[in-house]
């Protein structure tokens, strides 16, 4: 039987120790935008597994090397109202082997779970794993409300029916749940005096750095890895996130493949053309279920690409942009455009060899929780210039978003929410005024970089930056890079959460000691406040 | 046709130029602890007078002094999710006189309308109407939901009609509707540069200091004016509200009074025989009505204390503590403690002498704005001693508030929350290090200035106390005072949002003065800051 890009999908599971990574793949922040003649709205990707039932050697993986308690906390559905709804169960993950106790102040470390399972963060942010001993500390690892098993309503299904049941998926609401969990779960190991600490990457570092400014009475202090807090309204230009600086044979032929795409779709039997080309097992619909298709294979590689052989999302080769890049300049000179392309993406769909069709996500609009997230509150402005984008030309456009939005949540968008919330032109001076304590690190080939904070705003607001290439923004620009034989270890897509390992760059583990040696420093000062207050 | 109490409490209409007293009087800080062998959780009181159609000596002080807009605002029901709820008409009240606009960066003045109808509190705000002119400044008055014109589902009686419909009456979504409806003003006028800064008294000062803490984007400042934020949970005891030093004879007969009043009523026609005592028009059905109603003129005369006759909530003698001891303490002899405390309070309910019977409360739980606010999230613990208070001995028991609150709404308090949302026993040491320019101005005859911040925290979080006697925290020692002919002009119940009156004592006009110094700093500030970003 032949193995389907489904089936590939599984190795996902199969090798827990890099996968931080695939977080970032799957997770909102890997979102590609539409040809404008789609006439869509960029779609906020993000579809998590669901780990219910963890595959084996991840379950392995977890004992062996991440040991945690399972519990449930009940929380309240809305925290900002007295209405008469149903609790739900949050599950976190808790771990005190290290923890030296309430007498000592022992430190909490909380992850800020996002839009996924959270035994799937707990798994892959080894970093904090890693430093728990050092620090005495203790770790939990609260999930976000609407994942995972933290299922208002008893049930994924009942909790993601429609709008209503849907509501209260909102970023607010999941601050809040953090706020009383926490809380909560001081007070029952008479902990109230232990700083907690706050972890969290791309929207669960949003999580985590807008906490420090909701909440600052609950938390000393956030490590908030690759947080585009900055990706909304205006605040920065929309083309952040596609645009590239320069071109290459292979950035050219993948820009140009969107217009070949829509004209052989036009022709008669096009449709079955194009199911022919990219080998699918069933005809296609439409050249935008391809193109989506394709989007996703550029979107995730721009963040596994990394320097050796891995296998997290699909098994891929050492530097796998290169490889595709290769596929598509060095094919036949006969080869068509698209036949290049399909070269190409089956290095990322198909590096085994042993996939003999190809199945498209048959559900791209199926209710899922980022999707609802992106058509309420994350209303992120993405647009992807004719000249300056590999992917399709696309000017953000809010009423074909609305709508979009309105087909598919029945919702309305709350475009300035987010800055009327937590701030907007003025985060920065608010975060320097108000806020301390956080790091906000970044990869500069991140395409989300962008959107972050990429400057100390303050003593305590520090901007952890690798690779100081200002002048590089967008992660695009790996397919250049590779393609042109030129660079290689120059970004990195917040991986300071994940576990250490052999092959870390130099910079990631200068990058880890600095964000170390701060988060001591939080504590350190901390404690000295306690001292003092305590002495008087 | 004999007056009533009814028709007394009218006249409270007419004198609006004082009127921020009643707001004081009426509000939920004016709440009266009930004895425990009643069985009843503390009440705050809080019921304002709905001023749909206000009498016209305040319609024609309101177009002579202080002439405004009134407007109407859409906001959303629940702002932290998305549920499909009817939007509904916030009202404000805007007055730009003396705006100098956008282009000079002209001030926005926005007062946090609290627990009643905005019109009351505007006019009765004449400190903001004061300094507009010195400053330039816009005025808008926007009003709490729930209260006033600003009522969701369309009209008071359907809001109010149960937990469901009142659930949404809380101060996130306060806070929220602020922040919007600013937010969106100030595009509008496309000044979005002017500073804002905050007013509030009472309530409205918790929620124009928590506004600093949550939403320090919206406004530069705030004066926040009696606000008790640490009268939640153990942060103060729970007798600072009601205990005092001294003791006098007038106190003691007070304080006697309640054992008195449950002796006689518990006797064979023990009712009937009060109700004569206290001239009621109505039979008594139980001590505890006729407790309540003797607490609240306790309490109210308390905060009417002036040293020159006033006419607001009712016509009232100059000094009225005293006029009311005198009449306690100077009786013949034989007069008995019911009879002797009947003469007292007749000073406030009759001074006019043209009342021939009293009306008592009929509905003292009925289903009202601020009641439903203490059942939820406003819990704050209320004791009184036996020894050191002159109202009946109570020991907060939250069993009893919660079962309570459950009869009277169908809801659960959460006790935690507040402090969950905007910082507990840590309050203080957010303030200093994540808040700025918040002033806290307190009189420490006020009994609520034992739960608010009655020190500096830092260069800019100031707090104003007027007569530095520190030992002297309750207003019920007006009642010793008085009785001894001791003192005089000793406390302010947050008079400084009252309109500057010849009668102003030095303290007040010192303390108006400290406060626009503060904003102006405030404000040159903001525009050395906007000027720096400009320039560079």
């Amino acid at each position: 039987m032949p193995k389907t890009r489904q089936q590939n999908q599984n190795s996902l599971y199969l090798s827990p120790v890099i996968t931080i990574v695939i977080i970032s793949i799957l997770s909102p922040l890997s979102l590609a935008a539409q040809p404008s003649k789609f006439r869509r709205a960029p779609r906020f990707v993000g579809k998590l597994p669901h780990l219910t039932e963890p595959p084996q050697r991840q379950q392995r993986q977890q004992q062996q090397q991440y040991r945690y308690e399972t519990r449930y906390f009940e929380q309240r559905l809305d925290h900002f109202s007295f209405a008469d709804l149903p609790t739900f169960s949050q599950r976190y993950l808790i771990n005190t082997d290290h923890w030296v106790g309430p007498n000592r102040l022992g430190p909490i470390f909380l992850y800020c779970g996002n839009e996924g399972d959270i035994e799937w963060f707990a798994v892959n942010s080894g970093f904090v794993w890693d430093i728990a001993p050092r620090f005495g500390a203790m770790l939990v690892f609260p999930e976000h409300r609407y994942y995972g098993e933290s299922m208002p309503y008893g049930s994924r299904e009942v909790a993601y029916q429609n709008a209503t049941t849907l509501s209260y998926l909102t970023a607010e609401q999941a601050l809040a749940d953090f706020a009383v969990f926490i809380t909560n779960l001081k007070q029952n190991l008479s902990a109230e005096a232990s700083p907690v600490v706050l972890f969290g990457g791309s929207y669960g570092g949003m999580l985590a750095a807008w906490m420090r400014l909701k909440y600052p009475h609950i938390a000393i202090g956030a490590l908030a890895s690759s947080a585009p807090i900055l990706q909304f309204e205006d605040i920065v230009p929309p083309e952040t996130f596609y645009n590239i600086r320069e071109s290459a044979s292979c950035f050219n032929t993948i820009k140009e493949s969107w217009g070949e795409l829509v004209s052989v779709g036009q022709k008669e039997n096009g449709l079955l053309e194009l199911t022919k080309t990219f080998h699918l097992c069933r005809e296609l619909n439409s050249t935008e279920d391809l193109a989506d298709w394709l989007e996703s294979a550029y979107s995730y590689l721009a963040m596994v690409d990394y320097p050796y052989p891995s296998d997290f999302m699909m098994p891929l080769p050492g530097y796998p942009i290169r490889e595709v890049c290769k596929k598509i300049d060095n094919a036949p000179d006969a080869t068509s455009i698209l036949e290049r392309i399909f070269e190409g993406v089956s290095v990322y769909y198909n590096y085994t060899g042993n996939v003999d069709c190809f199945q498209l996500d048959d559900d791209p609009h199926g209710l899922d929780g980022w999707n609802w997230q992106a058509c309420t509150e994350m209303v992120m402005p993405m647009s992807s210039s004719r000249d300056k984008s590999m992917f399709p030309a696309y000017d953000y456009n809010y009423s074909s978003f609305k709508e979009e939005c309105w087909n598919d949540f029945n919702v309305i968008p709350r475009p300035r929410w987010i800055t009327t919330e937590f701030g907007g032109h003025d985060i920065k001076s608010v975060l320097k005024l108000f806020g301390s304590n956080i790091i906000f690190s970044n990869g500069l080939l991140d395409p989300w970089s962008g959107g972050s904070v990429l400057q100390n705003l303050s003593e305590t607001i520090v901007a952890l930056v690798t690779e100081e290439e200002s002048a590089r923004t967008g992660w695009w620009v790996n397919f250049d890079f590779y393609s042109s034989n030129c660079c290689n270890d120059l970004g990195a897509h917040h991986l300071d959460l994940r576990p250490s390992t052999n092959e870390d760059p130099d910079w990631l583990k200068k990058q880890r000691e600095t964000e170390i040696k701060l988060i001591e420093g939080w504590i350190d000062n901390y404690y000295r406040g306690k001292k003092a207050t305590f002495n008087m």
